[in-house]
C-alpha cells in the first residue's frame, strides 16, 4: 500500500483468478478508498441509464449457428490499420491512480500484454509519455477533454503525437460534469494530481472535485472542433459520446474518422437510452463509412459478442479493468482482459463464428420477455 | 417546533443540502406528525397510479445532441405573459401548515426566491392575502376547489383578484375525495384551520377529514363553470386534472386559457394512466392553442426535461417542496427548487439544449426494456 | 367458535372496518384453520394464472372524463330482468362452512343486505332451501357441478327451482380438480358435510378431498348438456368458465342465456390467460347477444370498473367475501360488498360516469409499462 | 450411501411424494455433494439463458376449450415408430453417478416403468449395455458427443447398435464446454469414471474437469457428420442443439431424421434465446418433415402442454429427473415422471384435449404482461 497525500493506493502486482468481471466490483471496493471507489463506480442522477446499459444486452439474443464446422476462434482484428489480438480495448478513463499507485502505466502494460488497444485520458494520473512508454510499442489512442484554452489542447496533442498515439478520441458528452451523487455524498476531491494538468495547466487537479476540473474544459464543442483537431494533429479523430444516428452522421461530416458510441458509462446524461440500445441504428446509419467503437455496460463475453454483432468494430470498457488494476496492477489488468477474451472465445465457438468478421455478421434476434 | 391544537409544526428556517428530491421523503417523515405526513404522502386505493407516475418517465429516453456548441443553459421562460426564471412551478397543494408553522407563506417566499411561480390552494393554511404578500411581487396563481355555494367561490375569486393573482386554476379531478388509505389508517382530521374556509365558510376545516371538506365542494363541474369563472374574474382559467386529449379540447372549447395535465399526484382516481404517459397525446391535440402545465410524479431534472420535451410548458410538483418546507421553511423550499433546477441545467447542457424552447423541441426516443 | 367434527368454525357476527379487500386475507388466515384456509386461498400448479388474474387489471387504464357534470353515481343495474343495487355479485363458491359455522346462510344474508345477487354452489355447506330462505326474497342463482348421475342433477335442479332461483350457472371449467398444492400440502379433506350431497348423493363429502368430490362429477360436459339443463329447468342457463370468444359463441349456440367469463380464480387450469385479459375479446364476440358475468382476481373498485368497461354486465368475486364471512358472518359479508361498492362509487364519480351503463361505455386505454 | 473415490453417492431406492418438480432441487442439494450438485445444477456465464428457459413458458397461454366432451386424457404417443405411454422423455445427461450409485441404470429402470423413452449420454456413468439392459425392452436412444477420434465414435455407435438403441442423438451445441461458474467455484473434477470412456478411450474421465473431457471431443462438427453417422449406423440421427429455423432445415438437408430443439439447459451458449421462445418458429419451418424433440426449462405439466402445442412431438428434461434419482433411485425417477404426467393429464383435461395429437393442435395465445 502506498500513501499519497493521505490517500491509500494499492500497489499489488499479481495475476488474478477471475470468476467473472461483475465480481471484481465487491473485491475492489475493499481496497480502494471510499471516495476513489465512489468516483469510479458512480453514475449520474438516479443511475437509470447506468443500470440500463448492462441490462440492455438482454434485449437481443445470439442466434447460434450449429454444424458450423469451426474450431479455435480467432479474436484478432484490424482497425485504423492496426492489428489487435482482441476486439476488446481499454476505454479512456480518468485518474487511475485512484485505484493503483502505478495508475495508467500499469494499465498500459496489462493491455499490451494481451495485444489490446489502450486509450489514455486527458485526466490520467500518469503522463502521456510514461503511459506510452509502458505500452512498449503496443498501440495507444489519446482521449482529449477539450479545454477552453487552446494552448493547453495544443500542448496535449503535441505531446500525444510525440508519444506516438495512433488516434485522438474527442469526448463530446462531458461538456459539464454529470450529477454524480456518489461524489457528492463523499465530498470527493481528487487526492492525487493529474499528470497532464500538472504539466500544462495552472492547477494539477489535486484537491479539486470533478466539477472544478470540468469547469476548465470546454462546454461549447462544435463540429468545427473535430476538424480543427484533425487538421492540427493529422491523426484520425474519433468522436466519443455519440448516441444517435443523426449525430454520428454530423460527426462524420465534420471529419470524424471514427464514431465512439458511448454514454460515458451512465456517468453524464441520465435519462438517455442504454448505449447498446442505440448501437444498431447508429451502425446502420454510419454504414461502414468509418469504424465504430462501443462502450457502456460491457461485462461479459456475450456482451462483447452482441455489441460486435450489432455493429461495433471495437468494444471498450473501463470500470472492471480499473478494479483489476487495483487488485493486481498490470497483471490484474491483463487478467481482466484475458477473462473477458476467454468468455468471448467460448461464445464465438458456441455461436459458430470463427473470426471477429464472422461475429460482425452474426444474426441477433429479439424475443419478448415480459413476465 | 410549534404546537398548534396539539399538532407539532416544524418551524425550521434553514438552507438544505439536498442530494436529491426523493431522499427528502424519509427526512421529512421524521419531523412531520404521522397524520400530516400520511395526508401529504398518500395516494388513492392501491397506489398503482401514484407509483406509475414516476416510473413512467422511464418509458422514454432523451436523445442527446452532441457537438451542439452550447454552454450555460438558460432556464427562464415566458408563459401567460409572465417571465419566470425556471420552468418548474409550485403546484397548488392544500394545508401546508401540516408541514410547517408558516405554511404557504414560507412556500411563497421560497418560490419567489428562485423566480418561480406559486399556486395557492383553496385549502391553504394561510390566507390568500398573506401568501400573496409573502411572494413579494412574484407571480402567483390561485387554485379553486369550487364550492356548491357560489357566494363562497365568488368571495375567494374576489380575494384572489385583489391579491393580484395572474390566473385561476380550476381543479376538476376532485369532485369527491380519492380513496386514500393513509388517511383512513391514521383516522386523519385536519388539526389546523384552513384560512379561506375560516374567512368565508361556515367551518374552518379543523377537526374535519378530507372527505368532509370535499363534501362542501361541488361534485358537479361542467364546462359552463369554466366560462363562468373566466367571465367573473376576467382572468385566464386553467383547467387542472385533464388526462385525455378529448377533455383538453372540451376544456378549451369551454374557455380554458390553459390545460393542466395532472392526476392529482395519484391522490384521486386510481387505475388511470400515469400522467406523463398521457402528456404527449394531449399536447398534440392541444397543438399550442393554450399553454400546458404538467404535474404528477416529477422528482428529477431529467423528469422535468422529459415533460417539457413531451409537450409541457411548465412543470409543477408539490410533495418534495412540502418536505423541503418542513425541513427548512422558506429556505428549504428554495433549496428544493434550486436542487431540481441544478439537475435540469445539467441535463439541458448534456442534452445539447440551451433554452427551454430548445428543450421543448428536443427529441425523445423509446426503447423496449423488458428484461 | 364452533367445533364441528374437530374443525373450528368461526361464529363471529359483526360489522367490519375494511381498509381494503386484499387486507382481509391475512386477518382471515388467523381464524380459519390451516386446511380450510388453504382450500379457499390456493390456486393451481405454480399459481401463475392466479397471480396474473389480479395483475392483469393494470394492463389497461381508466380514461377519466372531466367536466362531466355528474354527482352521486348510481350503482344499480338490471340483468336477467332483475334489479340489483350493485353490479358486484357473490360468485358461487363451495363449502363456506370452512369459514363460518353459518356458511352460505350468512353469505346470503349479507348479499341481500346490499341488494346484490347471490349464487349458491352445488357444494354448499348449507342446503339450497336454507340459503334461499336466508336471502329473504333477494335474487339468487344456483350453480351446478354436473354429476355423472343425472338423477342427482335433476334433484338439485328441482330443489333449486322450488327455492326460486332465477338462473342456473353451469360450471364447465372443472371437469377434474385443478392441481392445488395447498390441499396436497395440508392433506386436506372436507371436515364438514356438503348439504346437497348429504341430501341427494351417497356420500356427504365429509372426509373426502376435493379430488374425490370431483370424481363423482361429470368429466365430459358437452353443448348438449347446456340445452338439456335449460329444457329441464326452463330457467336461463349461464355457462361459467369461458375463456375464449369461440367457446362463448359455442355456448350461446348451445342455448346459453349468459356467459360467465372466469378461470375459476386460478384454481383449475394453470397456464391459461388472466381472466381479465380475455374479457374484452369475448365481449366483442358476444356482442350483447346475452349478458356477461366476469370473475377472477377482482379486489378493488377500480377492478370492477375496468371489468364493466371491458364488457362485463356483472362482476363477481368470492375469496374476499369468504374472508369477510369468517371475520364477521353476515355483517362481515355485507361489509365486504359495501367496501367494494364504496371504492367503485368513488371511481365512478372521479371517472365521470354516473351509471353502470355509463361505465360500460367508458373508454379504457393502454400504455406500455416496461421498466 | 456409497463412497466412491471419496465421493458420497446416494443409494436410496424409494418412491417419492413429489409436490412439484421445482421443489426437488432443494431436497437433492442436501444429499448430492457440492461439486456434483453444482455440475448438475449450473448454467453458463450469468445464467440469463438458463433462467429465461423456464420463464419463457409464461410468454404464451393455453386457450382452454370448454364443453369439449372429453374425459380420461390419453398421454400415449407414437414417434419414430415407437409407442410411448408419455410424451415426456429423459434427456441425455452425463454422469448420473454423481447423483446416485446406480447412475443411468436406475434412471433407465424408472423411465421404463412409466413407459417412457430413455436417452443415454456418451458420458454416462454406466455402460451402454448395462443401461440398455436395465430398460428391460423399453426403447432407448444413444446420444453421441463426437470425438476427434472416429474410432472412438465408431466403437460407441457399434456398442449402441448392439444394445438395440432406436436412434442416435448427435449433440452439436457443445463443441466446447460452456462457461459454467459453478464448476469453477467448486474446482469440479469428475470423481467417478465414465463407463464409455473407460471402455473405449485412453482416460476414463475420472479426475478431469468437463473442459478436459470436451477437449477430446470434436470441436468441428459439420453437416457431413450427420450423414456419416446415419450411413454408419443405419439408424435415425437426431440433431440436438438446434435453435433456429435455418439450422433445422440445414440439419434435415444433411440427413437428420429428427430435430432436437435445445440450448443444453442453458449450460452451453449463454445469451441465446430461451429454448421455448424459438420452438414455434422452428416447428413452422420444419413443417412435419421430421419429428421434433424439445428440452430446456421444462418443470411443469403446463410447460409440457405448451411445448407440444408450440410444435414439439416429444418433450425432454433432465435436472429434475436426476434430482429424483438422487432422492429415490429408480423409484424416484419413476415418481418424477409420474408427477409430471399427472400435472399434464390435468392440464389436458382442463384444456379440453383428449390426446397428445389434440394437444399438438391446441391454440396458444399471447397477452402482454408488463406491470
Amino acid at each position: 500500500m502506498t500513501l499519497t497525500n493521505g490517500y491509500e493506493q494499492s500497489d499489488r502486482e499479481e495475476q488474478l483468478h477471475i470468476l467473472n468481471l461483475p465480481s471484481l466490483e465487491a473485491a475492489a471496493k475493499k481496497i480502494i478508498p471510499t471516495g476513489g471507489f465512489g468516483y469510479i463506480y458512480g453514475g449520474a442522477e438516479d443511475e437509470w441509464t447506468l443500470k440500463a446499459n448492462t441490462q440492455a444486452f438482454n434485449h437481443v439474443q445470439i442466434v447460434p449457428r450449429a454444424l458450423a464446422n469451426i474450431d479455435h476462434p480467432d479474436l484478432s482484428t484490424e482497425i485504423f490499420g492496426l492489428h489487435l489480438d482482441t476486439p476488446v480495448m481499454m476505454a479512456p478513463a480518468a485518474a487511475q491512480g485512484l485505484a493503483h499507485a502505478k495508475g495508467e502505466v500499469d494499465t498500459a502494460k496489462g493491455v499490451a500484454a494481451v495485444g489490446g488497444l489502450m486509450a489514455q485520458s486527458t485526466y490520467s494520473s500518469t503522463s502521456i509519455a510514461d503511459t506510452a512508454a509502458a505500452g512498449d510499442g503496443a498501440p495507444q489512442f489519446f482521449q482529449l477533454y477539450m479545454s477552453k484554452d487552446w494552448t493547453f489542447n495544443a500542448s496535449l496533442l503535441d505531446e500525444a503525437k510525440r508519444a506516438g498515439v495512433k488516434a485522438i478520441i474527442l469526448t463530446v458528452d462531458a461538456t459539464v460534469d454529470g450529477y454524480r451523487e456518489e461524489d457528492i455524498v463523499n465530498n470527493f476531491q481528487f487526492p492525487i494530481p493529474m499528470a497532464n494538468l500538472e504539466k500544462f495547466a495552472n492547477g494539477d487537479g489535486k484537491g479539486q472535485g470533478i466539477g472544478e476540473i470540468y469547469a476548465a474544459a470546454a462546454q461549447k464543442i462544435s463540429p468545427d472542433d473535430v476538424r480543427r483537431i484533425a487538421d492540427y494533429t493529422d491523426l484520425p479523430v474519433i468522436v466519443k459520446g455519440i448516441q444517435s444516428p443523426a449525430d454520428a452522421l454530423r460527426a462524420i461530416g465534420a471529419g470524424a474518422a471514427g464514431i465512439y458510441v458511448s454514454n460515458h458509462g451512465g456517468r453524464q446524461l441520465n435519462g438517455g437510452p442504454a448505449s447498446f440500445d442505440v448501437l444498431a441504428d447508429i451502425a446502420k446509419a454510419v454504414n461502414h463509412q468509418v469504424p465504430i467503437i462501443f462502450d457502456s455496460g460491457v461485462r461479459r463475453g456475450s456482451h462483447v459478442f452482441k455489441a460486435l454483432a450489432a455493429g461495433a468494430d471495437l468494444v471498450a470498457l473501463a470500470r472492471p479493468v480499473i478494479y483489476g488494476l487495483a487488485l493486481g496492477g498490470a497483471q490484474g489488468v491483463q487478467s481482466v482482459f484475458e477473462a473477458l477474451d476467454h468468455e468471448l472465445a467460448i461464445t464465438m465457438q458456441l455461436a459458430g463464428t470463427k473470426t471477429i468478421e464472422d461475429v460482425k455478421h452474426a444474426p441477433l434476434t429479439h424475443f419478448r420477455y415480459d413476465d
